[in-house]
């Protein structure tokens, strides 16, 4: 027997509190999961800094990872099987791709990025194709699997229907992590009728549709998307733990550019913050890490990156208030002067976040990020686009939503000693009192 | 209005996944809950190494200590208060102490007392009594409270009834660790119905007990509890993982001592490895800062310290037999000797750990480990130990149940090179083909 | 103490799936609960025909009761108590009224007030204000009082607040049936985090109304209750199951009026088939007393009576197909001339029925059906109506939806036997082969 | 294709609350569900009276037998399938006599088995083999099938696996009741970790036997069961409710016997009455047809019997005291006589009770009610009896525990005229006040 098609001698189960186990009967499947590279996702949390807004959110993504696997392991054992628009010989490939599709995450995912300007999808790409164990168990398949496997992460595989189960507005990625982060949070927000909507998706020419009768378990699944964006993901708490990480990432980066001789050096972060992280460095760097960075910068000597690290372990966050760019970009100019003025830099002090989201939408062509729609089977074969059958669904689709905070360090507007009249006037403008 | 009695000017709440919400209307409780001390806790697994069994075991000692909070919270307001039996004015006395019950814990909590000898509960007074932003809160509330919260957490307190709602058989901390333990793990066990309880708990002269007509839930409870020792917290892989934590920390301990040169200075440890360890340096141990030495500590010298970094970070774990210590003793030593013949250092390679657990027990005045029973109080108004009560009960009353592993790394038994007799006689003793 | 304020000795509790507990201290409620007429709830599923559909929606009326009871006593307890907007006279009406606030539904409520044309409400009334066991514990209290309870039921109260608890788009009886279905369904819609609407609603003049940060739960609470009208109550299935019972009732009260001769009497509907259905007659018509007519019935001369009863107990239910009144009138009209052609009597064998809901609206003064609207407190102390504020519910507000269905039996049309031409038309017509 | 293998066009499923859908595939089984023998069960509730105590409790027969079968169908399908010791050829007797093995239950089975002597099991066989619609369908299937059927469920089959899978120590019968009565009276006992046990059943010779690993789980469901027993199914307030539906049935025969005129003719009794109960009129007897009669009993001349019913419709129950048979029988030789000297008759109103369990037992040879025991398959290959391997077991094994109760109905103890010594003698002995 092929190692392809290899079983394991009895089947492995995880214990999952989402999807109650986790089956696998796959000797790649079983090998890939002992990885190195796999078993370092133990250390990257799933959301982030959204732990500091709830508390029970301290999971990981190597649990995610598994659930990801196991709802597609679901589809293409229990539902694709047998069907004639299923080619039973990419199976192993949707399992693969589902379990590795986050593999290149780093530490803090967003905030890493945007201080960066790389991204994890550049090394979830590196991490199958280079020298890792990964890949050399994904070359043991077949010479072409790991860029086969490469390729549906990417979304530019030929194989559509595989990608529409990994990545696609109604995917085993979003369902599982609607739900795993519901139940981690503790939020009533993020249920939905999972094996319903299993059982009624089928693969149909180059995407996966859903028959109509699971039209409102749909509608279920968008609305919990839509209240777990802006419940949880988009929590102005959360943010301001981001806009801290972000600015002690901006800070420390900036010291080494300025050859700041830091009392620990940041080994870690060299090839970072010099722009060319390589994948070596980029697997070192987890979340105990950076949080060990952290740690002994407080001891640093710049007073930012010891306030800022200080803040964020010790979650002594920024304060926000709403902010309208359109309407109030004047006040923010101003405070900028005001806060430069009291000699509290602005640059770390005061921060503009947006947080954005499109709850669903069909495919509007020409846009800059093309989405493929829902489709679901009708009765008499026909496929229709979810909004088009939906009313709930209709209402909000394609409504961009946007949400605008100004963040600053209460305590230290509030205890910095600076004249009188610029006190008063910042204070007007945050509405402190 | 004092400090003691201060309250927010609105409730602040928590979302918890286990107990709903965690509510808070104390000042004194918000304050403690915000010093860098109890935050900590946050990098603090509640469970140590059960996440390499159970992927979603990655809780935090932080939301553990904020539910065992809720629960006394829930019992005095709730229940006790107003009844004649209780001294309404421990109220704060009872809710402090629950949330810094946990305080002292360091990383990975078990495996470092055992290598370095030292308690948790010793820190848990330092940090209560000692200079930190926790005792000064505490002071502010009276000049005896920060002492008195540590006599109640000491289980030296006179308040009796205080003590046994934080530290008894059937305390807040058990219920609250019960139930948040099944809940990120998954399994089925660890369910009770705490509410009964809660509601049928009645201050009693020195102690809590129960209402005859809740025994039926406590038995449920006892049961939860025996559950999760023998398939959560004594799991055979867990356990594993510890061996191989505790035998990272011996060797680096070893090595220090042997003025052997790391490449990555161990500074963080240095008081410990002294047999000192200083509050200040306890408190800057914690979990993510061990992972950090055990991630560069894969880059050192010593093939030993190395090898078991990695098999600890990347969940290659020892693999173990059944043994039975009063019969097989003399295998063991002959297995010492042979892997010492065959070039393996049995110190690290080849341990034997057990685990041992007294599901309930009533007090056998005497014994060691004294046990105070658990009472219910009948509708005649007496007091009747439970296993007196309970069949179920009586049954496991007072057995001890031990469970003897032998572990050893697979992978290095196999593969090492080492003359055939001695292969064949290791491999038949460890049942390996 | 005066027994409006009496107190149960000790607390006495209901163990109940949804709210775990129902709590009852006032021996004004308990008297209440241990009547004839509050019993009797237990004979009246809550759900009428679902069973038929979701096997498990078997729970009674008596078990919505207590639901609605318990979250309003967790209101006027936990929530409004000591707030300066709240009357805390008004605590035992509000309960009282919560409690008995659907004492006068009949068996399969719906089908029985469409046939006979009259109204629970009006015998909610009568057993409140009449001569019944309920009247004389209410009089008890105050002789003004049962009056009182009857004008918060029927919503002329002047306790605007008390009224609104109990029945507007977001009160205790709605919270609790939308979460009580869902439970003995098993559907996975329904859930919404009531626990927050709870803590932030507000007494505020002449309503109830909700803290802005409860927006989200309230518009999860707003798309649970869509879904649940659209897959639960609105099941093309269920109201087959009704349209079977409208066409019993309608046949044996037309058997009735033409004089038939009953094998069985039907004593217990003497007084509704007149029209003059009295208060004892009402009580005495539980579900238990219809089933066992309709039992009998099958035995009956009458063809049409026997059959229905048969597929009513049997759950041989009418098939049907989508029908669009506005443009397919002519096709009706056509089918019933054919069903009579075909000697199937079209007044009971070809039955058009409609659905429809408006999930939520805010005022339209001077229409028929005016809804009190639901308003958020904003943090400036203002009230803004929910639409305005909720993007969703915005998209959805005022928004009727109607489903129409065309119901016949499939087995006789397929059966019965009648000329070639006529079978191939009816069958065309209604989508057979 | 025959009707054995026929399949639906396509899958049908049952939304179910506890198993989340139940699965049809086999047109034999759709069949079978539609008769009118099996919907009769819907008018069965499950649990009797438990309803009484616990209001959720209200679900029926019907429910149960579909989660019955959906456990085996699952077992067979997803487990047993391909293994060697398992004979595929029994899968549709398993599915059927899952299905089909509590349809001679009659309204309230306990009390009018005890009361009537007869054995719902018995028309269980008589269902299945008489002049039924079941016995049609089944008969289609094959000429012996209905024979089969009747013999797995009576326990005399040769295929004895498939015999312990719907009826041994731990069968699906026992594993849907738990969990569903748990979940629709709401307790917090009753769950168990039911997946992992059927993923570790394995057919062997002629039993289901349990991998070893799955011990805990089975531990979990035995303390389960006895929890429930002692929790829900022997509760006093059941028992209550039982004893007095015994009584009206005890006191209608009586008075039937007597050639007592009934205002009501009790037609659907009578062949009951006279002890040669027809399979029609059992197929009749439901209970609403019973509650019917309760309801026009409550104007018979009659006292006991009006008494006993308007007790049973109004939930106006007897109270109890605990009675130990050993020491206390001359107590109760005394109440019988003080009880006729006050005028109230003892054979209807001073009842004795008793419930009693044994949790678990293996097999002792030649003891009355031999038990089958639960084995656990070891990983050396051999069968290990439960209670050998498993302490807590161990402790409850073959310890029948029983409980006495003697109720009575207090308001008519108080109120009843009666010389003041039997009246002070009646209340010392019955503890009143």
């Amino acid at each position: 027997m092929s190692y392809a098609t290899r079983k394991l001698s009895e089947e492995k189960v995880f214990k999952d509190p989402v999807h109650r186990y986790v089956h696998v009967r796959d000797q790649v499947i079983w090998d890939l999961i002992g990885t190195k590279e796999f078993q370092r996702l133990r250390r990257i949390k799933q959301l982030g800094t959204t732990f500091l807004t709830f508390h029970g959110a301290e999971h990981s993504r190597f649990s995610h990872s598994l659930g990801v696997y196991e709802i597609v392991r679901r589809i293409v054992d229990d539902v694709f099987k047998g069907r004639k628009e299923w080619d039973e010989s990419n199976r192993l490939l949707a399992l693969c791709s589902a379990l590795l599709h986050d593999l290149g995450h780093g530490p803090f995912s967003h905030s890493f990025e945007k201080v960066f300007q790389f991204d994890h999808e550049y090394f979830t790409q590196a991490i199958i194709l280079g020298d890792t164990d990964v890949n050399r168990i994904l070359l043991a398949v077949g010479e072409e699997f790991p860029k086969k496997v490469a390729e549906v992460i990417a979304k530019t595989s030929e194989h559509k229907v595989v990608v529409s189960l990994i990545s696609s507005q109604i995917d085993a990625d979003r369902m599982d992590y609607l739900q795993r982060d519901a139940y981690y949070t503790g939020v009533s927000y993020g249920h939905f009728d999972m094996e319903r909507i299993l059982r009624l998706m089928r693969p149909w020419e180059d995407q996966v549709v859903i028959k109509q009768s699971g039209m409102h378990a749909v509608e279920d699944y968008i609305m919990s998307r839509y209240q777990m964006y802006w419940q949880v993901y988009f929590h102005p708490v959360t943010r301001s733990g981001e806009v801290i990480l972000n600015k002690i990432l901006q800070r420390a980066k900036e010291l080494y550019e300025h050859h700041y001789e830091f009392k620990y050096e940041p080994k870690h972060f060299y090839s970072l913050f010099q722009g060319n992280l390589t994948l070596e460095d980029h697997l070192n760097l987890d979340e105990a890490v950076v949080l060990y960075y952290f740690q002994v910068w407080q001891a640093e000597e710049d007073a930012i990156l010891r306030d800022l690290c200080h803040r964020f372990l010790h979650r002594n966050l920024f304060k926000y208030i709403e902010f309208d760019p359109s309407n109030e970009y004047n006040k923010y100019v101003r405070l900028l002067t005001l806060f430069k003025q009291a000699n509290i830099n602005p640059k770390y002090y005061l921060v503009l976040d947006s947080s954005s989201d499109l709850p669903y939408d069909f495919y509007r062509p020409g846009e800059e990020e093309e989405r493929l729609p829902i489709h679901l089977l009708m009765p008499s074969g026909e496929l229709h686009e979810l909004s088009r059958e939906s009313e709930i669904v209709e209402a909000i689709s394609g409504k961009r939503r946007t949400d605008h905070k100004l963040y600053f360090p209460m305590d230290i507007v509030k205890e910095k000693i600076m004249d009188e009249s610029t006190k008063r006037e910042i204070f007007d403008l945050l509405h402190l009192c």
